[in-house]
């Protein structure tokens, strides 16, 4: 069996959603020999016609090549689809792209060790039409080795590829942590669209100095960082206290406009607990320790 | 009584917190004529050892430039300081960077409106070591023609010095809307530290993660900005549907991890409500509507 990545290696595709249809596409189009299963077979038709090889069976689908990915709805069809083909997926790499949590990772991690399967658990940062560019970002996690053999196979699929450690829990972890910052990132933004249409302000007016206070803040992250990981938050910049002022100020201006003031109410809270914690006077990274408690 | 910004005009500032401090010195370094007043004048002494003039009353502060800057701990501050001084004020152009609501703003317009005071009000994004820098932004609403001839001196301040409107309440809404930005990435970037803290993954070593995916979605708002102002929310990447889905793996995953899982419940309770309100193949742009509800 051939586990080498040279030139155009072959790969094999379970699950044909939105998502596996174009990781497959990417494979195809990337010249990899790309064999492809799915339990209903008309999603298959298109790839098909694009060259791919439709086995007849996950079995046979899992024998075709020495790489084979996995893109289902759960974790759940991940097990099902998995549990009776150990024996063949013994002695190659497979890699997992369904979404699910750190656990459930760990769960097939113990699963793959038992049945000398190498397993890497991966994450899709992007949506199906993402797939294939070179600023998309896919994560994975496992052993290095099995990402090395196929990585440049793997590269099809994104360009921002990145292997983040053998802790089969960061691909998943990293998801989930990219996921939180980009629905707080757009509820932010949500809220400010909606205080500044109060006053008749189109978003798209507002988008340019919303972009600007983005890129402000995520030029402190290394700087907040590096406090989170010391484990101390000297207030080189404003202190929790003084966050806290502006707060009371955004949940009254929120209120008196009539837009949503919970999310201020909730920001304000998470202060407030950090002051009561002895915080007042830190930086806002000190707000790290309310975020570590259940 | 000059009132052209040639040459290095003449400008009064009223209040000497850190930031009045900070807002004298730099017109100072920039060779303005600068006089200061502080209910306690002790506050000034740096300043006037660098040539700024200490005025011996906020009367004789006021007379002493066709532009007077207040900077103070609150409106009601402002308010009781400027109310005697409606005559002196009349004629000059007066600026107010005190930190308030909008309907603060539109009172104290309404108040200098009665008195023939051209009024700016204006707000400072950035702590006062910011204060003077390139890229440091303030916004200023009000009467155009008077920030067009106080321009060049306002400008000292910071070079993303912008002229929002004439509406009063512009400046207070983008500060406001700016800063809710702020801590929700802030808050969306602490969840995600302390996601990934829990496999020992340093917040220095996930922060170029985070700022990624901070750029990625900030590339998104231009589109998702003309969704709002068009009403219409065609789902060209992930419905809200799907979004719900991952919203309710990173809870799990919170809760198993026993980190804080407030805040993606508080994210998940907005989107069950867009999709009770029958969004749920809409883009997450249709949240606006749950935003601008009270």
């Amino acid at each position: 069996m051939p586990n080498s990545d040279a030139g155009h290696a072959s790969v094999t595709v379970i699950g044909l959603g939105l998502m596996g249809q174009a990781l497959s596409g990417a494979f195809l189009k990337n010249g990899h020999a790309t064999t492809v299963w799915n339990r209903s077979t008309d999603k298959a038709d298109l790839l098909v016609a694009k060259g791919a090889v439709l086995a007849d069976s996950v079995r046979h689908a899992v024998t075709a090549s020495p790489l084979v990915i996995v893109c289902v709805s759960d974790y759940d069809v991940v097990r099902e689809l998995l549990d009776p083909l150990g024996d063949v997926l013994a002695g190659r790499v497979l890699v997992n792209l369904t979404s699910g949590t750190s656990k459930q990772a760990r769960e097939i991690a113990e699963w793959a060790a038992q049945r000398d399967v190498a397993y890497l658990d991966g994450a899709i940062m992007t949506t199906p039409q993402g797939i294939g560019a070179a600023d998309t970002l896919l994560f994975y996690s496992g052993p290095q080795s099995a990402f090395d053999r196929h990585e440049s196979t793997l590269r099809s699929l994104g360009g921002a590829t990145t292997y983040l450690g053998a802790d089969h829990a960061l691909s998943s972890l990293y998801d989930m942590a990219v996921l939180t910052i980009m629905w707080n990132v757009l509820n932010g933004f949500l809220h400010a669209a909606a205080l500044v249409g109060t006053a008749n302000v189109p978003a798209a007016k507002f988008a340019p100095a919303a972009r600007k206070g983005i890129a402000t803040v995520a030029d402190w992250l290394s700087g907040y960082a590096d406090q989170i990981d010391g484990g101390r938050y000297p207030a080189l910049d404003s202190t929790i206290d003084t966050h806290l002022a502006a707060m009371e100020h955004l949940i009254k201006e929120s209120e008196f406009l009539g837009v949503n003031a919970e999310l201020p109410k909730f920001v304000k809270v998470l202060a407030d607990r950090s002051i009561a914690d002895g915080h007042g006077g830190d930086s806002y990274a000190a707000m790290i320790e309310q975020f570590r408690k259940p």
